[in-house]
This record gives structure tokens, C-alpha cells and sequence, in this order.
């Protein structure tokens, strides 16, 4: 029988169609990925090409050379310059598209992804991104900031080294308003932190776990809404990622590290997208917001379900999904 | 500059990248698609392969042989026997997952799209598509249904045969309250209806509109959530899909059929999803709730941004993808 299981935090459906018989090696990638080299000389993103993005902002530099770049998306979907603008007539509501687009150049090596990043470089990305998240949240034109990474051409990019993105938006998107409202009505209702709540069921469930490391838990969420769908949450209570500390971060890099080496060996190699979802840093201190950080392998694709409901189709149950990658065997594992 | 423009039905900004200097052309399908044949031997949903698909519900007969079929879907993502059951145990909210899941064989002819069909057969299946969203929704286990079309690998479907399917779900999507809620709020502060403003706005303004027939307009939104999404709204305001008439689905068939086929010729036959966004039976009488057709062709991809923060970029003006369409020149137009 399939079931449905509610999301708890975007308080959506999600229907768990099992019977549809997929079983976790029906997902490994079915085109053999072209390996790609170290270096590119034509990449704009290979070190030595740095004169195409001269609009750098911050940089780790490491022994030979930088190790991570912050520089401005040359396609930056808003406008670093100009006042913001709301207007409201009638039907049309209207912003001007200002805001920050960055992009986060997360390692020299041109067919470095996550999965076989050392866990110290990933560290430097967390650092970069806290720092980036931080100082974008100065504009006063910005109202909320996502940091996220798309890789491979099914999660929506053609760019073969490994970026990430920084946008902050002159506004607060609707989903963010209604995930906040859920977390703020849990918390009236029963004094506690939703996510929180989740973390302790997770652990003393342990069924969807995949990594407790000392700061942070990675697990298929109950509802997932595709398969190999993760969450990682820092286990201390904080609203916003611009709180993590130097120690949370590196636990985190060894814990993502973890994650993405099972997929990427265990699925050969998925596109895929992964975003922090954070409040903002005034809402450190917030008791009902909870941030995270939440991966989704492009293994599946939404169809007219998805688009006309909203509701997403899973037919792989979160625990076989857990207990897959939990058995993947990671050939060399990083430090 | 770019733009965001907030869709007052979803309340979700969607941020238009103009600067990204996208013109319609450039969504014209690279790939050059494969042409099918009019008859395959092997293809479950092909006339004289009927018993591949006993447990038909409904079929429409012509001169020779059906033109439509109704038939459970094999692989059905809810089981259609058993009792509903609902738990709420703490953290876990269940539904088993019983509902139905049916299949309308849209035409006869193996290789025939929506936008090559004869307007008379997608009346027919119009026709067919109210007679099985009156009918599921008299399973009392159901709580929505969505009727609904993938075209092609894009869209979520491998199957080349043209089929709808129709959804009866044991659930009410939180996507579909937050949409009646606003269009509720909408109601009651202007006394109006949101989806009734909408069309009159957009028939005055003109610069979106594609086709205005006897009971239906076709525009791009206003918010068009990716290039060449289109809305086909009745002019009529009813709450209901159920509550259409003859005269209406026949003009509605011209209208779908003319914006097909331009997306069809236009953009080389794009992938698409289309899907009946409606009230139930019961919300035929409903002030503020007005059904709808919605078309996304799948010409765009999704990336971490939208997933980040249910925000689409759209780098595509709707008033270029408007005006694109309308110029679209159809070699043959059925009758």
C-alpha cells in the first residue's frame, strides 16, 4: 500500500508510491559521465584566468596559489546598483530587480566536486560561505540571502567547475514567510523548536540516519520528497547559519564530505543541488527558527503531480534510501 | 534592469532576468526530435493492443474504432482498494495512500500531440477529462483531483503514446489551501474575484494575451513562472472544471489547439506539462474560486534559486514571450 507522509515544515504532501517497485540501484546514473580534466585552460574559473572575473570580492589563499574566490556573476540575475523600488498598483506588484549575485569559485581544480574535495578545502567553502552570507545581509537593499550550489546539468547549470552562489534578494520570498509561520505556530502550540523536535525522533528512531558527528545529524528526512532527498542539521539550536563557529564547520565539511562521497560512489556521480536554509543573522537568537542545510540529488523528475499540486511522488522509502548509502563503501576517504 | 513581479495567485515572486539578454529563439529545441510513427505494434496505448489494458473505465467510440480511452493505470501511485485511514502520531502525519489513478488515452494515432490533433478530438478528450474529474470525485476516500498531461522526457514521462492521467487524492495539497486562501482574502477585502480581475486586466491591457475566443482568453501571466507559460482562463467565473459546459470545452479545444500549436511550431515541439487547476464539484457556487488551465513548456531548467526559495527566474519578459507566439505562423490549422 503507498502512503503519504506530511512534511513538517512546508506542511506539504508527499506520496510514497512503493509499489512502483524501484529498488535504490535503479537511480545510479544511467549515461557513463565524461571525466574531465584537472585543468582547463579555457575555464574562466582555472586558476591563471583570474583577469576574466577582476571583480573579485574575498579569497583563501593557500600555499600555492588561492584556494577559494568570491568574485560578481558576470550573469547576475540582479542589479548591484540602484535604490530598491516596491510599487503597488492594482494587480501589479513590482520590485526592482536590485540586489547581490555572487559566485563562489569553490576550489582551483577544475573536476573537484564535493564528494572528493579534501574535508579542509570544503571547510574553507563553509568559511566562505558564512562570510559572504554575512556581509550580503549588510546591503540594505536585501531582504533574504540563499546560498546553494547546482551541479551538473540536470540542477540547471552547463558550467563544469565547482561553483557555488550567494543571491540576495530584495525581498522575502512567500515560501520562506509560510515556513516561518509553521515553525512559529509549532512553537507556540508546544514550546519547543520543530526542528529540534525532528533531531531528537531522528536519532532515537535512527532509521534514516546516515552520519552523527559531534555538532551535526544527516538524515533522509520522513517525507522526503525524492530519492537519496538529505537534510543535515546542526544539532545545537541556532536561527541563523552566520552563528556557526570555526569548530560547527569543520564537523559540518567532515559530515557533507560523508554524504556526498556516498552518493557520488553510490549513484555514480548525481547531478545535484544543495542549499543552506537559514533565517536571517538578526534571527540567531530566535527560538522557533532552526536553520539547515538540505541536498537533492536530480535522480528523478517532477511531472504534472508536482506542478499541479505541489506534491511530490517518491517511490523509494526514505529508510531504503538511508540504508542504501549508509552501506556505500567509500574508496578513499579524505581526511 | 531586472524585474520581480509577484503571481497574485501563489503570492511567490518570480524574478525576471531580462539582462541576461535571452531572446525567444533561444528556446527553440536544440535536439532535433525523433518523428514516431502513426502506428506502433509494441505500444500498449496503440488501437489492437486493447487487452494490454483490460480494465478500461470509459472509452468515446467514432466511425472506426475509439477515439478515446479510459483505463486504471498499471503503475498507479495509490492503491484504489482499502479503507482510508489517517494517523497522527506525534511528529509522523500518515495517510495510506488509497485513492485513484487513471489514464485517458488521448488519441488513437501513436504520434499525434496536442497541437496535430483535429479540434474536434481534443473536445473529446476535454470532454472526457470533466466526465472523469466528476466521476472520481464521487469516491468518497478522495479529497482532490488533478487532471493532468506530461509530452516527453522532459515533462517526467517516457512514454510516447499522448496520454492524460487523472489523480483522485486521499488529501487536500497544502498548495491548493494556501490558493484558496488567498483568493478567499482577495475576495473579502475588494468584494471581487482575484481570477475575474485578472482577466479583465489583462483583456484591457492586451500586451499578454494570445487568444481572447467566445469563453476563454489565453495570455502569458503577467508572473509567467518560465518562458511561454501560459493560462487559458474561462470568461464565465465558476469554481468548477465540472461545471463547464458543451459549448464551453468546445471552445475551449480551439483555444488550447491554437496555443499548442504555436508553442508546437514555434519552439520545434518543447516538452510540456499542462494541468486543470480547479475547485471541486461542490465549489462550483464559489465567489472567489475560479478553475483554470495552466501550460509549462518545459523549455527552461529549475536550479538551486527555485529550490532555495520557491522563486522562479524567468529570464524571458511575458509580454516577449507574448508577443513571440502571436506571431508563430501554423502551416494547417484543423478545424
Amino acid at each position: 500500500m503507498p502512503e503519504l507522509r506530511m512534511n513538517l515544515i512546508t506542511r506539504e504532501w508527499v506520496i510514497f508510491a512503493m509499489e512502483k517497485g524501484k529498488r535504490p540501484q535503479d537511480f545510479i546514473g544511467a549515461r557513463e559521465k565524461k571525466r574531465h580534466p584537472e585543468f582547463v585552460e579555457t575555464c574562466p574559473f582555472c586558476p591563471g584566468n583570474e583577469a576574466k572575473s577582476p571583480d573579485e570580492r574575498y579569497r583563501i589563499n593557500g600555499e600555492e596559489g588561492w584556494k577559494v574566490r568570491v568574485i560578481l556573476n558576470k550573469f547576475s540575475v540582479l542589479s548591484r546598483d540602484g535604490e530598491k523600488v516596491r510599487t503597488n498598483s492594482g494587480l501589479r506588484k513590482v520590485v526592482n530587480g536590485v540586489g547581490i549575485h555572487e559566485i563562489i569559485i569553490d576550489t582551483p581544480v577544475h573536476n573537484h566536486t564535493t564528494a572528493v574535495m579534501p574535508a579542509d578545502q570544503i571547510e574553507d567553502v563553509l568559511q566562505t560561505y558564512r562570510g559572504r552570507f554575512t556581509e550580503v545581509y549588510k546591503d540594505p537593499r536585501v531582504e533574504y540571502v540563499i546560498i546553494f550550489k547546482n551541479s551538473g546539468h540536470d540542477s540547471g547549470t552547463s558550467i563544469e567547475h565547482s561553483l557555488s552562489q550567494v543571491v540576495g534578494m530584495p525581498i522575502t520570498p512567500r515560501q520562506v514567510r509560510n515556513r516561518t509561520e509553521g515553525a512559529m505556530k509549532f512553537f507556540d502550540d508546544t514550546g519547543e523548536c520543530l526542528m529540534c523536535r525532528i533531531i531528537n525522533d531522528e536519532l532515537s528512531d535512527g532509521s534514516r540516519v546516515l552520519f552523527n558527528t559531534k555538532h551535526f545529524v544527516s538524515f533522509i528526512p520522513y517525507a522526503a520528497v525524492s530519492p537519496f532527498h538529505v537534510w543535515i542539521f546542526p544539532k545545537r539550536h541556532s536561527g541563523s547559519f552566520a552563528d556557526a563557529r570555526p569548530g560547527e564547520l569543520q564537523d559540518l565539511a567532515s559530515n557533507l564530505k560523508a554524504v556526498m562521497s556516498r552518493l557520488y560512489y553510490g549513484l555514480a556521480n548525481p547531478d545535484f543541488n544543495y542549499i543552506i536554509k537559514s533565517g536571517k543573522p538578526s534571527h540567531t537568537d530566535s527560538e522557533y527558527i532552526h536553520w539547515y542545510l538540505t541536498i537533492v540529488p536530480r535522480v528523478a523528475m517532477t511531472s504534472g503531480v508536482e506542478m499541479g499540486s505541489g506534491m511530490f511522488i517518491n517511490p523509494l522509502a526514505p529508510e531504503v534510501s538511508a540504508d542504501f548509502l549508509r552501506n556505500i563503501r567509500v574508496p578513499e576517504y579524505g581526511r
